[in-house]
């Protein structure tokens, strides 16, 4: 199977080559050409014309709880403690198989929607998460995530275990199975630990929240005189490929510990506005080479799965803030996105970028887009003009998952009728 | 001419009015009837069937400089200073009547695209741009935007009063000419004041740049011994209607004077992150019950018009940045964009809401879009979860300007050919 993809404005990541009128070929999923257009060979299977329409990496969403997007918009301007422990905790509660399922599928059809290719997710009933996502044809790195303060915890990372054993790997790789240990303020020494070794013995990585907000930092400095980054480094965590979300309080030394340990850290900037948790330091983040990707979190605290849009936010944020205009640049916007997002997954080889031998993970976006004109820098173009709903086209593997913005994969009525369902079972 | 809109989620803005299952009829352009479903009358020349998406007042972008979509992406990452001085205005230098024209067109067709169907303009060689305005059906207030520290005032002055006497009005009032004072460290004294005075003879509004950097009060501080707000004052600029942008530096004193005159504040937190101006104070300035409107500012300084980025960003920046979770809800945010704006632009009787005797300025949200379900509160779920891209149909004054995603008024093949010709010709 050979698929061209020709006449586009290619962004390849790949050394910052930019491609004014370029061309993608792909075979059996694998790109075996990225540069200037070429004749189109005879053996081709599929041509796609990108009219002169951006041709980039799919995105990738390094921090998400996608079932949430059942509980978008049901609690809003709130803080997080109350925002947790009042609306959304009670609500998960009543989330069954088929809403966890019908949440993961909606969740797919926004990120295909809005040019995300591949994601981490952390949640529970994770085998119907998987499901909706092998369904989907998008690339997923799904974790169970472990709680427990006392011997609670243990049942979850039985059931992390298992979705191990079941799914890692499947749908030809697309899947990885991760753990996950929650939070430090969620999490007993023991739950921890049993969780690094359960992560050292799969040989996965693992999936943790990190300094979300002051009160976490605080508690734990009570607790363990320790900050969380701290205390995760005495429990093991970062011995194996850690990803972790948000990082908003780090100090030097948990930026160096981090850095030692060559952990990511996923970026969340809208969530952690919107629970006014803070703004992570991501300058200095990045001045100490450790590498950063961008998440959105849940759709409950975004309330979107666009990261086209928090791709913008963290190109401006940290100007403002800083009152800096040269701080996060467009360009490292995206590949906070992309390059970045492919590392805190462990695809790092295998996308992230348009390069040979990489997969053919790629979205086009609409050529006719009045905010997408002129072009003049198209990496400044789709960080500052871009957005999820100017994705046209967006194949991962290869494999067609949108066409001129149509859902190929998935079935819109479908999933609306099941979200519908599962709202009256939850009584919300 | 009758139309109607049903089956849709209807936002108001009128008392906070949602309905579930609504419709909107219009007449002539105007609204005749809100609320809950009605039988289709007999003499209805339009249905359309919103299927279950949003429909809302057309949003109002109460500050932008049109023609710069032309410069859009021509530079970023830099301080306002050197942006403006090496590279917009020596650009700006070389934009000619065409370019004007082309460059409002394209940002006509973005505003449209994204939902927007109101504007403040500031800008020069505006006869371009409001020739765009008229034919693109919009609505605007246009100014021609005075500068000069010497005598040099005096031709923007002047073009201003013509553009005054030939546009005022135009388009059957879609046009309403304002003059403007670009800023205080850009105006003599003289300059501040003639243009008041020709404001005042010509019964319109002024539109002005207002404490954007702490450098513009510093300087100012230095010369006049005063803020800006205090200088603008003793020139008289508040004594007619003003529609005051970016206020990102505002004393006590500041906020006190804009509200005893009650002008308005265009909010522009995109171009201020990006340009590392800081944040505007807008929990206090809405404390001192001063009208707050959203602006985008240029698509130089954003880069984008899209007034749903601009709806959330103000939604989320100030919880971040106070660490207060509760601040700016999203029906104040949403209220920024309609009601806000509606009041800066001098249509608060018009425009901002869907009530009966307002103008039909109406948009429709698609229904299928996996980042607008489920719906359980519409006013959060368009300021989180909404994006120009779900914008789908669009009527202003009941002319329908966009439908199914088409635009009705203006052609893209002939906005992007004269792009691309402005661009050869600028040299860009």
């Amino acid at each position: 199977m050979k698929i061209l993809i020709h006449h586009g404005v290619l962004i390849t990541m790949d050394e910052d080559a930019v491609y004014r009128d370029g061309c993608v070929l792909a075979e059996d999923g694998v790109i075996t050409y990225v540069g200037d257009n070429i004749e189109i060979p005879a053996d081709v299977d599929t041509v796609i014309d990108a009219k002169g329409g951006i041709v980039m990496p799919g995105l990738i969403n390094a921090h998400t709880h996608s079932p949430m997007t059942l509980l978008r918009d049901c609690a809003n301007d709130l803080a997080l403690s109350d925002w947790l422990n009042d609306h959304i905790f009670p609500l998960e509660a009543k989330l069954d198989d088929e809403a966890v399922y019908y949440g993961t599928l909606l969740a797919c059809a926004e990120m295909i929607k809005s040019g995300t290719t591949a994601f981490a997710d952390m949640y529970f009933m994770s085998e119907n998460a998987v499901k909706a996502i092998l369904e989907s044809g998008m690339k997923a790195n799904v974790s169970h995530s472990v709680m427990g303060l006392h011997n609670d915890y243990k049942k979850h990372l039985s059931e992390g275990r298992r979705l191990f054993a079941d799914f890692n790997g499947a749908g030809e790789g697309r899947l990885k199975i991760e753990h996950s240990i929650h939070a430090v303020y969620t999490c007993s020494r023991e739950a921890m630990h049993k969780t690094v070794d359960a992560a050292i013995e799969d040989g996965c990585g693992l999936q943790i929240h990190l300094s979300e907000t002051m009160r976490e930092n605080r508690e734990c400095y009570r607790q363990y005189g320790k900050s969380p980054t701290e205390v995760m480094e005495d429990m093991g965590v970062f011995s194996v490929p850690t990803n972790a979300a948000h990082c908003v309080y780090l100090s030097e030394n948990d930026m160096d510990i981090l850095k030692a340990h060559d952990a990511s850290i996923a970026h969340n900037p809208t969530s952690n506005l919107k629970l006014a948790s803070g703004v992570a330091n991501i300058k200095e983040i990045l001045s100490k080479d450790v590498n950063v990707a961008l998440g959105t979190d849940g759709a409950a605290s975004n309330n979107s799965l666009d990261m086209f849009s928090e791709m913008k936010l963290s190109a401006l944020l940290h100007k403002g803030m800083r009152l800096d205009p040269t701080l996060i640049t467009a360009r490292q916007a995206l590949a906070m996105a992309t390059l970045g997002g492919a590392k805190a997954l462990g695809r790092a080889e295998e996308c992230g970028k348009l390069a040979v031998g990489y997969d053919a993970d790629i979205i086009i976006l609409d050529a006719d887009a009045p905010s997408m004109m002129p072009v003049y820098d198209p990496i400044s173009l789709v960080v500052y003009g871009g957005c999820g709903g100017q994705v046209v086209t967006s194949m991962i593997k290869g494999q067609i998952v949108m066409e001129n913005r149509q859902l190929v994969t998935l079935d819109m009525e479908k999933i609306k009728e099941g979200i519908r369902r599962a709202a009256i079972r939850m009584g919300i």
